[in-house]
């Protein structure tokens, strides 16, 4: 029997009971919620009505898909123009292998963030040759513009932000069952569809030529199938991909804490100082960026040879307790419990910023500000003033939540890679020789990483 | 007789043409239109009625002010929370003035941009004594809710967001006139009030103690008034100020370059190409951002003396049209025009962003990208796609206009300086022996500026 | 049988047939040739009997040394106080471990470059209880004036700057074969003190309690004298130390390149067009350090992600033909062969500055520059004009060898690390339970590394 | 009556009661110290015979000059030619000037400090037409092999290494009163040569059509002619020259900061406390090289706005007094006296580093370490340990006198930018249509400067 990883904090698509939700891995909802917010503030004024109870029609008078609303169609278009702009490698790819169609017969279903990027990525499927079928991985990421632009054009999209659980399930199952229409190929980012058609189709499940999966969890998911012998298609691990790590955390990292603190706080980094608690790859990008700006950055750091590369780099390695109270900003990157707590928020001097873009929600123990005598109040989307007795104000970022996930955009262009890299999967699982991949969990070849890699450069001008 | 100088760019507090209004120098409305949005779109949806036709009363019973909607009060007052965070110059002025009252007597009549920043200069003001009463300097840059804010406690403030030219005036005539209570002080941005004021109630002007004027264009009316001999009131030029070149160019262009490039398009810096056109210090903050971001940057300068330094920085000194088919991103900052011509824009690859951080909106020649042959697309708010006939895409921001006054914030931390600069002039005016200061234009006294410096150090903790 | 591994580059002990010698990795000159010369200067005119014929005796009337003129003792004395400043790991070790005497008993031989750094840690050992006879493992990279110090003060030192091979053993023999007095434990540097041992001295070899080995080369001989189940005591690699690649490369090559090309052509940085091949660690030290000095990088690199993290550090990656009539200076850092060839040297511009941070002699094609064509002319020590027909020069450094050994300064810091790390794997040998190790080589455990980090931040002030 | 500027510190020509003599202000002799030393030291043995009793001739049989020893001619034209390499300003200048010949019947005397640099621009006056004769505004910089190559090529030279006050005169007398020819131009840096003149020969004097003066002293002392009436010739003022402030402060000590604390110290960057006492234009050229090298640096600074821009630089503001204890290295570059005290001293951890980079040589207070308790201890030429009674040492560079200076290079490059300009002020002057100037002290002609900026960077390839 497969294990549910039930993930509580950053990769549940379920709200939690404070009855917010968290946003997964590679979604920034920051983009929509600023310059494109005229949709979603509208989304929410002028229906009510579960798109599961209002038929739509496309322009070309299909109804097989489900989204909030097809109307917004045109708008989602633009937004995925924009992605496609830093979006090279994928279209680089798309327009290479676009005669070669090396996806004609691939009928894709897939389960993923619902974003402009993923949009791109699917286009370019098509392009390449296949059918596709998509859902939402969370119900709450999706771009409802962006699903009504694919359904527009004949992707059929079962997905919208605010989905209940059931809606969730319902979702997939609108996807995988089409009368007349069997998937041969699976993208799945947690594993949710994977596992579903596992347990209600396992005829059809069999018949799968090979799943790419995204995300640790889903990928954890597999190896437990494998483990058990129950895994009886090839997958490909795309998490563990080379290129990931640095991407995914230094170089991304060092882009959206800048993004992430601006957006909210409109702070000016000159001059600031700034505590930053954990130096890994993480707290390296987020070192860089902000010592590049102006601020005067210091380190907390218990492993000594980080520690050690932290004072090589410039910064000076303290303990939080000596500079609690003259820090401007406190950036968690820890991965542990209660890096900052609630003795030392007690201690932080008025108008001081504290966020996190470590692992989950536990670094800052936001638990131990929510009692009778600390007074919150919400002053923006993601920030809280935490006000004390005296009237000093700490200011909490996303309650303690991932900043870069919550506040600001993940960088198209690293987006881009991933996608790159999903397509490549699917497209060496789907024309693989038969045999070359059993029933096992692979990494993507080298050659392919290489391939990946060129496109990249190419289409960066390198 | 005077001459109203009417730059019809970045100064314009009238509509043009194409029905856009571009905002004036010190005030960025991103943030406004970013997280704040929830306000200003419900706004429009919730009340076409214009504030002048609409009666209002705040909660202690007062009418007189006007604004789009008192209720949003509560919502602007969050604004003002945020913006005192980072504005600790001002509060630490306040602090130490308040039991003084440097103000008391003082009658104060302000037009300005109307944001939260300014809403803290002005409560800043009445907590030293003054009484106030204020209008926007610019038809579109009011945010409503911080006037309402305003309005609630007390301060008479006739302005709203989207003023027509009409409104405008009556707005600054409402503020000036006002049955028994007559103005002894002038906080101005841009001229106008003074201009009204002088034409309209001689008699009240000439009794005016003195006049504090922020902007370029103001100032150079004053010091023409002053040539003519018809300058009657001491006059204060805070736009000279020592702090003002490195804080508005160098210091706050190197993080609004970032802000506002992120903002528009999610682009990633790392790996980008990018051209700076100009080596000045806007030239300067923004390169040295983008270098530490990762990017790749060339300059083009044509003064040597700035084309040396940029090489000494490390800087590729280039001709635009050397690299102009492989840069991914162009930033002008020259103060020159047509700085980017419609033939490079022809030769620019797919998905290149063009954008202006220089002195008006002429760097880049727009106009000739108005033709039948290049479709415009309006992607988000200031981000426009404009296609060739092939299908290339550039993206332009903002129209050519200031990107970091239409698609950044301006720090908040830097217009606590400007701020601040302007409380210190009041009080020295307001306060001086009769006599110091003639009929003239005057710099803020050195000892003023130390004192600013050293409220800023001190707030900021060193 | 062992084999030896005959390094003909670097790591070779002996002149090559150019007359000219090459130092090893851990050690470099040009300290001494720079401020230190008098010494050296001196040492060649005043004396040119060998050591061998020269009987000495030191202020204590001991004769059991061979160095060059123990006269130089307080001279020498005088650079190792100048180490032992920045060398605080290990006095704090040397503080701490005095009075417990650690090493009581030890009878250790060593083999290692003779130089002030390890001077320092030579009387640390002596300091924890050890007694030391000692022998240089190359012949020329002795600091005759050190040598002199520490015979001084009882250490015998058998070793001088220039020994010829015949020299070079006998030293090593004198070192081991000591009536009366047999050692216990052996610090090597390349693995000869080892072999020699090992072939004429089986029987003591036997008794010896542990070796530390610090370079390649001997690791290696280790492993095949293990394997080939000869070795029949327990061994300690040093070399593969975790601090050892950042510090060796990153860190120190980030410093070391800047002080090579100041040292020799007194280059000004900013401002000059730089090539770097190959971005490695190395590499990404040189860029890093000479992009922040204001020159201008470029990267050339084959390996694609390397390439990419290059383009994402803000290098403009290009290929070398590309950029070859351009460029000021060339850094080689890619370990592979003839990466700058005679064809692009002739296309190089005047003045322009090749040199080598790489493995070793061959990256740059320097065999293909000694055509009768072209003229060599030495301007300064390792400093070579190589002059073309039309008078164009090319200023090669240190003969295509690596600059950083040969023209720079290993920063002391750095050599402190690796001196604490030997002497710690010499305690932890000393004193482990017997049958803790075995006859095989092992890497110095976890907690010695946490104790060697811990020396350095305490000792460093974090 | 003019009056002698008696610069008693960097600035004096003669040997202080110390016996020690300080450099002047545009020559280094680190780099004699350090690569070059051969001839240096060999000097020194070889012959102490005065070259004013010793008959020379040169190969070309003549005698009209006075040097060390003619014999080091190859060697000096070595260091020559690696001048050349990095002063491609002047060479570009020398080619395109070279056939007009615009300096043909200039007779040049001037009085510098004689290195391979002033070489180069002698040469290259000679090349544009002019007879030179030359002798040593210092009488300790002179590199004795320059002197030497230069006679033997023909210009007549009158300088060495270690001149008394006596042979000084005697040299700038030498050099002015040749019979049969008359000095029309004059090139000098300091103002002797110019006074000598005009108290010793003012018949030649009144003709001279031209002076250029390089020095602040020596523009001091042309100013009170002036102003006194006694300014017979016009002069030109190039110590004032556009760049010379960015190049001689910022760019420069950039640079000579690294390579003044490696040369003397070996002390690796990476991680070690710096503290730089003033953030002026040495200053922050000295925080930006630390920086970017991995130290952790902090600012003291009085002045506010200063202290300002270093807070928005990213650097900790702080007291000496503060982190006194901490430091590893201090670096004075305030302009004042006693900015590091006795007392600080004293508190001041082993093996720490002061050295001064500002004004001159009372920024550390170094008489308060002459005191009996104190053992100072010259471990290195430049570098002193000065020992407390318990043991502790501190390291004094250049016994406070200026580190760029005394300890490293000054880049050629930078030397080249003065050069040409002093090429640059000669044509002007000597081609001036009678009467453009008159008995005046000018600056260089703007277009001059364009010229000039142009020449560096065409030769830089901008």
């Amino acid at each position: 029997q497969i294990q549910f990883v039930e993930d509580k904090q950053e990769f549940s698509r379920f709200p939690t009971k404070a009855g917010r939700r968290s946003l997964s891995r590679s979604i920034s909802q920051s983009s929509t919620d600023s310059y494109s917010s005229a949709a979603s503030y509208t989304d929410s004024s002028d229906d009510e009505t579960s798109p599961r109870d209002k038929p739509q029609v496309n322009s070309k008078g299909s109804s097989d898909f489900c989204v909030k609303n097809i109307k917004q169609a045109e708008f989602g278009r633009r937004e995925i123009e924009i992605a496609e702009q830093d979006m090279s490698a994928l279209i680089s790819l798309r327009k290479r292998a676009q005669s070669e169609k090396p996806l004609a017969g691939a009928k894709i279903v897939g389960c993923t963030h619902i974003t402009a990027q993923t949009a791109v990525l699917i286009e370019t499927l098509v392009a390449l040759g296949a059918q596709c079928r998509w859902t939402a991985c969370n119900i709450y990421s999706t771009q409802n513009e962006v699903a009504a632009a694919l359904s527009e054009t004949g992707v059929a999209v079962f997905a919208w932000k605010g989905e209940s659980e059931d809606d969730f399930w319902w979702c997939i199952d609108r996807c995988v069952n089409n009368e007349g229409w069997q998937p041969n190929m699976i993208l799945d980012d947690g594993g949710d569809l994977t596992h579903w058609m596992y347990k209600k189709y396992p005829n059809v499940f069999k018949k799968i030529r090979g799943i790419v999966e995204e995300s640790v969890t889903g990928v954890h998911r597999l190896y437990q199938l494998s483990k058990a012998g129950k895994l009886c298609v090839p997958a490909m691990n795309v998490n563990d991909s080379v290129t990931k790590q640095k991407f995914d955390n230094l170089y991304c990292c060092r882009e959206s804490i800048l993004d992430g603190l601006k957006r909210t706080t409109d702070v000016m980094f000159g001059g600031k100082q700034v505590v930053v608690c954990g130096y890994g790859e993480v707290g390296k990008g987020c070192c860089a960026a902000l010592k590049a700006l102006g601020a005067v950055v210091c380190v907390t750091e218990i492993d000594p040879i980080c520690g050690l590369q932290a004072c090589m780099d410039g910064f000076r390695v303290v303990k939080l307790n000596e500079v609690i109270r003259q820090v401007d900003v406190i950036i968690t990157c820890t991965g542990n419990k209660n890096v900052v707590t609630r003795d030392q928020l007690d201690r932080m001097k008025n108008g001081s910023i504290v966020c996190n873009m470590g692992h989950s929600n536990t670094e800052i123990d936001v638990a131990s500000l929510r009692t009778p005598e600390l007074t919150w109040e919400r002053v923006r989307s993601q920030v809280d003033h935490i006000i004390w007795p005296d009237g000093k104000r700490v200011i909490l970022l996303a309650e303690g939540r991932l900043l870069n996930l919550s506040c600001s955009t993940v960088p198209t262009f690293v987006l881009s890679i991933t996608a790159t890299t999903q397509a490549l999967a699917l497209i060496e699982l789907y024309n693989a020789p038969e045999g070359r991949y059993k029933q096992d969990v692979y990494l993507l070849p080298k050659k392919m990483v290489i391939l990946l890699i060129f496109s990249n450069q190419q289409s960066n001008g390198l």
